[in-house]
């Protein structure tokens, strides 16, 4: 039997929200939108190496650099304007299919709801708000109180501090497998939002799998009894 | 003035190294050739989520599991040959351009050649074997030894041990900025093979950039004075 789930940990970038309109910017100055996923994981792939050598900076400011290495990489000129407006497409991002049904299931059972984002919190709110959902939300939580990058553990005692909930009480819903690796080390329940997805066997495996997000309320309020 | 240089620490994959057969041989699974950046971008991602969850795993697993996600992503199925065929080819890769003239230049300066990679370092012996450049190079060292990835900096210490040099009397030579970064931090000199691509702001700065690894040599005798 597993520990029931009173806090529920989202992720918030492609998880809750699409990166759809940042697909279709990228093609406005002569990206292919397959390259959407090149260009995020350079992102994570050059936040990790920071977090590694202690040495955070902002999200955004990783993103536009990883978009300037993506462009040189694909031989792709791109001015200012153009760039601008393919970083600001992040603010565009709409929820994700059934995340307001999601939300409202988990809500319904009494379970906290916290957002945890590598991105800046009021980047967040802000998206939250856009799509209705902020008044779910209990907590804003942001790498920005710790100056380290999820998957490190300080990222996900800040939940911890926020709910005063057990680690075990708390459950991480991602579509990204090096988050719950890092949620599930420091202590917490996972639930993966697969969407047709492959999850590499070198992380830890998440408890909960389920295509969308409504499926993993599902298990999650199935699992709280 | 900066410090003389005395020994020159290679990056192997990449670095030295072309991952163009790996290009080729994904394109006979359906992928498309620029989707090695990709997936390349995705293994890194994950080899420092992991470092970061201290839960260390061979390069190898994680590139299969990462090929098996930008399969996934991509929609493109593929066989377990298609997909050892693949994975495969990380060991035909062959010496980049002026590679064999960039050692001998740094040899018949005096300069101490150490390779350190994220990959086995078996492999790498292999690869050297295979472009006659293995006499020059006086250690093979790979994370393998202390179960971390570049850019953690133990695993630049483990050049500092080798050689018995200052840090500072290293030079990390690497086309990529997030292992320079980490040499950086970890007290080394450090040089960027540039051909063409970005670096990236946010992180540690490069002393040194060529084009080729013919030019990095080249300022790097002049260095040594």
């Amino acid at each position: 039997m597993s520990e029931p789930i009173d806090v529920a940990v989202f992720d918030i970038i492609e998880t809750v929200f699409s990166l759809e309109p940042v697909r279709r910017a990228i093609t406005t100055c002569g990206l292919d939108g397959r390259d959407l996923e090149t260009w995020f994981a350079f992102g994570l792939r050059d936040a990790f190496a920071l977090d590694v050598t202690h040495r955070a900076k902002p999200f955004p400011d990783i993103l536009a650099d990883a978009l300037d290495e993506l462009l040189a990489v694909r031989r792709v000129g791109a001015n200012q304007a153009e760039r601008d407006a393919v970083l600001g497409a992040f603010a565009q991002m709409p929820a994700q299919t059934g995340a307001g049904e999601c939300f409202d299931m988990l809500r319904d059972s009494g379970i906290r709801i916290v957002a945890l984002s590598n991105g800046p919190a009021e980047r967040t709110r802000s998206l939250l708000e856009s799509a209705d959902l902020d008044t779910h939300v209990s907590d804003i939580l942001s790498v920005e109180a710790v100056g380290r990058f999820k998957p490190h553990e300080s990222v996900y005692r800040l939940a911890f501090e926020a709910t005063g909930a057990a680690p075990a009480a708390h459950c991480m819903i991602a579509c990204h497998a090096w988050d719950l690796n890092g949620a599930k080390r420091a202590g917490m329940q996972t639930a993966f939002v697969q969407r047709g997805q492959h999850y590499p066997s070198v992380m830890e495996p998440s408890d909960m799998a389920g295509d969308e997000l409504v499926d993993v309320a599902r298990l999650i309020v199935e699992r709280q009894g």
